[in-house]
């Protein structure tokens, strides 16, 4: 658990989490393990998603992975504890914030995970490898649930623990369903642009696998102008909350959309 | 999710959710969601066991297991999807219970799962298994973990969820003790007493495995007066409660000391 989960990473989706939390007008305690726990989860899903049965992948955040290291048996069990640790985290650790708040944190976030979230895009994702009719319909179901639920969760989460209203919650809902998108849209770049040395993982495994990406689909000058208005998308979300209090999701979303890794 | 969680099943743990609420004043459906969550991470726990990198399983509740029905990658995900759909079922269908006591079930039935619960039972059985040292309290670090933990977790949902006070909550939580290592002290004695007709399962497998079990180290006699000692010991936790109320768990409690399969 403590090899793959600190492994580094760029941990956006804590950032996110506290981020949320602090421009709704709550304290970084408030959303602290929550922050933890999406990086928890989003680290299970890596170590089963990399498993001989699913990715076979070797690499991961410079590293060799879990199963590598450990054994399949060990990854699988590690991700299960990891699940479920996040959980454990949350309830126990939260301080500052009704229960009530608490509760319906936790529900948000373990639907962003179960069938209507990751691994709904990751079914669809494993059932879609290798065909040849995937359209952009399905590949944007893959990535809204494999990616963007993971994200708008941890930015929800924060936003809930924070103190935020309805409406903000709301708003900084869309705004992660953007850069969600555009997360994948950048990542599906990178990796045909890049180096495996230059990602800190596997480069070009996409075109292997013969995955569906958008560059594949739309060619990379489109996949680049459509990460541009999912950027833009998402800033305007945030346009009716205090500009200095928003600056630092404005930074992350431009950081998501340029960066080179 | 549906193949493995409607399959059938003795559904013990769910019982001892709702009966741990009646115990202590609740009513059913303040511990219904629990009961049913209990089972879904019973459920996966058994999914995830099943798999080729573990104990590499064929038949489980008279059916193919999962990974042989829908391909090990599924297996494994739709695992993952149980054991976050039941978090978020007790989050958002739990009625008539506080945000508090809701946010404390949380964090209990999550610390029974992970590296402190059926996780860390799993991991030492795996690395246990073939060794000839094994002795009685590394047997029983395995059982506490592997299968008296969730029960643990499901009588003490049951008792939180249903109002009970802190004492009411720790009697039941060491009557659940008492009789998680029951269950699994019989399950070792049927292992080797009973044939495969009469279990509904392979008999025996124990052996095969080179699995330490009570019989193997303490002879059958010495299991048999162990089990009858721990149903004791069991029931004397619930001797402080309304007989009436109480009769569910000694009736669950004989029917795990007594059962022929």
């Amino acid at each position: 658990m403590r090899y793959s989960l600190l492994a580094g990473g760029k941990r956006v989706r804590p950032v996110l989490c506290l981020a949320a939390c602090e421009l709704v007008g709550g304290q970084e305690p408030m959303a602290m393990p929550s922050a933890c726990a999406v990086e928890m989860i989003h680290t299970m899903s890596l170590m089963h998603d990399d498993l001989p049965c699913m990715d076979n992948d070797d690499l991961r955040r410079g590293k060799p992975t879990n199963h590598k290291v450990f054994g399949e048996d060990v990854a699988v069990l590690a991700g299960d504890a990891l699940l479920a640790f996040a959980f454990e985290y949350i309830a126990v650790a939260t301080v500052g914030v009704t229960p009530a708040r608490i509760v319906r944190a936790i529900g948000e976030l373990a639907k962003s995970i179960g069938s209507e979230g990751l691994v709904a895009g990751q079914v669809v994702d494993i059932n879609s490898e290798g065909l040849s009719d995937v359209g952009l319909e399905q590949l944007e179901f893959i990535h809204v649930h494999k990616t963007a639920a993971l994200l708008e969760g941890s930015v929800v989460l924060g936003a809930i623990l924070g103190g935020g209203s309805t409406e903000e919650v709301e708003k900084l809902r869309n705004f992660a369903r953007y850069i969600g998108l555009l997360f994948q849209v950048v990542d599906d770049i990178l990796d045909v642009t890049k180096s495996s040395q230059e990602l800190g993982k596997t480069a070009g495994k996409d075109l292997v696998a013969d995955k569906v990406t958008y560059p594949k689909l739309m060619g990379i000058e489109k996949s680049r102008e459509f990460a541009e208005k999912l950027n833009k998308d998402a800033q305007d979300q945030l346009s009716g909350f205090d500009p200095e209090k928003a600056a630092p999701l404005i930074a992350l979303a431009n950081y998501i959309a340029y960066r080179q890794n």
